[in-house]
């Protein structure tokens, strides 16, 4: 018997990203494709089974050298179903995801939602590596987190386990696009962060960041709030702290809930490194409780873009792995 | 081979409680003693230890006829070394708390903390019979948290997860006895109803409390304040839906994020029944995302006093059972 290779996708609102390994996740080969959520949900399924022959045949290799397939997609779903329950940035309800892959390449598949393989991709190879307590957060477009509980994924019984950033940690606080007030993700995902940048500016027309983006503040970048931060620019500096001072309320409420190792910052905030993690760290300190902020390290997530499509790959022997059992 | 038996208390800083079970957890015996704490560790260990002599004697059995034995102890705890660590109530720092019982009884003893005991017996006995996935929320003298996941209780690798009670709901609340601010113990613990409740009577000397209290506002008990609440009595109604709305946004928080299917109230305020549990639902069923508000259902503790001790003697078989394995 020949080797076996697994492949994973991690499906995004913009981006397919593909990758086949070896049993032993050894990339052998990735590819990343647009996702054109318009043209429907056939479509795009259609297209991340194309990406996965398309390496296959890239490699040298058939679809019987397929173990089996992993897919991280966003959204609600039912996991022992195959069903992406609702995903609204693919504009997706009630999709049957697993049944084509399964038809087509004749092996098992299953699915996650997109911030738990991200955050199986940093324990397994990333900065969880070696960990048996993590939480990933992630501050993208909005706040999500993976828990890994004493080597387990948290995952809950419908699998709607893990939204810290609907956590209500302000009572009377903004809305937030759960319907809900005051959440987690309301003051620190990477869109309120440049929301309340943006605020500040046009109260500061001298700050710095006018000039980085070229007076065009709809070309406003989160690097360039990091640059600005570095120059001491006033609005960049009350920007990250805010968003720090959040952040460290949400990992206040991590660290006394769950008592982990690690708690690993990914997404798009996470590039800001310790300008952010440093004042949240520094909160931390102060308010969580002392065996727990004792024992818990904070880092920013290693693996960048290529998390998802590893972390989908392990769901495959994870699962494998369980039914032997 | 004759019938075994297990031991198991729940050690407050009041009273000690000890029960006496077979293997199946038929309650053989029982007692309740002072624990005494201001006599020291060794003298409450000797009377904890007694108890347990006297109830076998009782029963007519010999501390052959024990099989193991499970402490609910509050505070902090290395469960591994089997030292209480810190425990405010009882004036322990560092105190070694198996010791003891392995030498005069010979046979295995475990620990735990007192709201994970508490959270095993409404588990295994109680509210949370046949459920997989159960927060217990106890509402006493602080705020705590026994979190069962899939089949599992959450006790973190430093045993200090769960402190729910100590997540901050409100940014800049008042200051809790953790040293941090606004947490959800500040705003819905027993206490922190009752210092609400005669700060709001000394603004209202029509109120019916006065009158059920006999004019001594340090006569107040909470089950005086469900009597007025009954009577329609302003300040009851207006304390009881304050602290149904604090309670609502830590639901909202735990149900969010683990997707349990089930929520226990326990400890002195879960007496309050539906005039708590009813606006906190309501709360709930608002601010919750919605598959996860669709899914679990809110109820009262059902063992009161006993689960604690109760699920105390569950950690002996649970203990031998994961070695075995």
């Amino acid at each position: 018997m020949g080797k076996k290779y697994i492949a994973g996708i991690d499906l995004g609102g913009t981006t397919i990203q593909t990758v086949l390994t070896d049993e032993d996740y050894n990339v052998i080969a990735k590819a990343k494709a647009d996702t054109l959520a318009k043209e429907g949900p056939d479509a795009v399924i259609g297209r991340m089974m194309d990406a996965i022959d398309q390496l296959l045949k890239d490699a040298g290799l058939n679809r019987d050298d397929l173990i089996g397939i992993g897919l991280g997609i966003p959204g609600l779903m039912d996991i022992r179903n195959g069903v992406s329950v609702f995903a609204g940035n693919l504009g997706w309800e009630n999709v049957q995801v697993l049944q084509p892959f399964r038809e087509r390449f004749k092996v098992p598949v299953y699915m996650d939602n997109d911030v738990r393989v991200n955050a199986l991709g940093e324990w397994y190879f990333g900065a969880g590596r070696g960990v048996k307590n993590m939480v990933l957060l992630t501050l993208g477009t909005g706040v999500g987190a993976g828990i890994i509980i004493d080597g387990k994924m948290l995952r809950g019984p419908q699998s709607a386990a893990g939204e810290v950033g609907h956590t209500i940690i302000v009572e009377d606080g903004p809305e937030c696009t759960c319907g809900s007030r005051g959440c987690l993700e309301v003051y620190t995902s990477a869109t309120a962060m440049m929301r309340r940048c943006r605020e500040l500016m046009m109260k500061n027309s001298d700050s710095l960041l006018w000039k980085l983006c070229d007076g065009d503040i709809d070309k406003l970048k989160a690097n360039m709030v990091d640059r600005a931060y570095d120059e001491f620019d006033s609005v960049a500096r009350q920007v990250m702290n805010e968003t720090a001072y959040y952040l460290g309320i949400g990992l206040t409420n991590v660290v006394n809930i769950f008592n982990p190792e690690l708690v690993v910052i990914g997404g798009g905030l996470s590039k800001a490194g310790e300008r952010l993690l440093g004042p949240a760290r520094e909160f931390v300190n102060k308010r969580a409780m002392v065996v727990q902020r004792q024992h818990y390290r904070l880092v920013t997530a290693k693996m960048l873009d290529e998390a998802g499509m590893l972390g989908a790959c392990t769901l495959v022997k994870e699962n494998i792995d369980s039914v032997v059992q």
